[in-house]
Parts: structure tokens; sequence; C-alpha cells
């Protein structure tokens, strides 16, 4: 699957952060662009909570096995989901036999959180 | 207007953070769809530079008629997109005499970068 869409967020920036933070200096089009995709694959429940599933999972990574069960939705339509996420630049994933196994990507998350963050609090990096 | 889609994120957290981060602990339905409402309001290229315009001022606010020229699009397009960032929590405005002045709303913003935010990072809020 092409991973043209992970870099859209300007993954040179020495910051970690993506494109000048919002309360920076107004986007371009191209800026708002790149991040309007992102923004619009997290604005759907489905994709949130199969997100929020994967992220929060004690040792990184979730079996589909383990996604589907918890939806009262088909298989194909899931896989959907989880692509767009992956579109996205949010998960990623691996096949292992017979089962794919999906992780988070904190850097595209982070990058968000860092564009989206409002207040200049003192910070250090764990 | 009606300002009922500004509490969805959970006010009452005293951590000033939207439900449960993103890495902490799988978003149940209820979380997931008001979440995926905000993130919806910014998943479109036209609202985020809107916002970044607004949020980017200095003195905190903006004339729409300060917006509108930055867009090949009708004052109508323009304002049902601001409409949709207002119901979001996202941005508010005040009508004084002829024009519409807009400013944002850092603490959504915030809630969306801490929900977002995957490292945990030692932070000191200034």
């Amino acid at each position: 699957m092409s991973k043209q869409e992970l870099v859209v967020l300007g993954q040179s920036d020495e910051n970690g952060g993506c494109c000048p933070g919002l309360v920076t200096t107004p986007l371009d089009e191209d800026q708002a662009a790149e991040l309007a995709k992102l923004f619009k694959a997290l604005g759907d429940p489905v994709r949130l909570r199969l997100l929020s599933m994967i992220a929060s999972r004690a040792g990184g990574e979730v079996c589909v096995c383990d996604l589907t069960p918890a939806f009262d939705l088909s298989q194909p339509t899931i896989s959907h989901h989880l692509k767009l996420l992956r579109q996205a630049g949010l998960i990623d994933c691996e096949r292992r036999g017979t089962w794919v196994y999906y992780w988070a990507l904190p850097a595209t998350l982070d990058r968000l959180a860092a564009f989206l963050k409002t207040s200049q609090t003192a910070e250090t990096t764990a």
C-alpha cells in the first residue's frame, strides 16, 4: 500500500511539529489540505474508537481479530476504516499468518497535538 | 445560537483533558461520537485556514471582513464554515455594528491536543 500520505505532516520539522502551530501563523492552502486529511480521518466515531483501542493497547499492537468483536459492523467495514487510518499515517500494520496486527504511529498523533496546542508551556521531552 | 455542542468535551475534567487520552484507554461510543464531531469540524481545509487565521491573530480577534478576502468563496460559504467551527466550540463570535468578530476558544484546542498527545512529558503549565 502506498504510504504517500504519511509524509504530509512535514516530517523534516526538527521540532516534531507539523506545520506552524495553529496559533503561530495562518496555514497556507497546501498545509491546510494536508492537515485536513488527517483530521478527517479522525472525524468518525468508529475510526476514533479503533484508534483508541489500538493506541491504548499495552504491548503496542492489536490483532484485527480483537478489534472487530467490539463493533456491530462487518469485517470489510472495519477493514475500510482501518485502511483510512493507515493512509492518514495514524496507524500501521503487518500481516502474520492468518491475522493482521495494528499499532499506532505516535509521531503523527504528537504532531497533531503540537499543532493544536495553544498554550506554550515549559516542556521537557521525556 | 445553541451552544449545546460546546459541552461535548467533558469540561468538568479537572485536568483540562477531554475524555481519557487516546493512549490511556479505549473510548466508549459516546466519547467517540463527541470527539469525532470536533475532528470532523477540523477536517476541512477551508475551516482549518479560517481557524488558523483567527487563532493566530495578534489581539485575539478577527473581523469577518478580514477573513473573506483570503478565500475565493462566497460570504455565505465562509459563514457556513465559521458556523460549523462555532458549533464545535472551536471559536466564538460577537456582532458589533456591521461586522461579526471571531476569536478562538483555546480550551477546546488544548483539550484536543491533550487527547491526542501520546508522549507523557514532564510539563508545567505556564
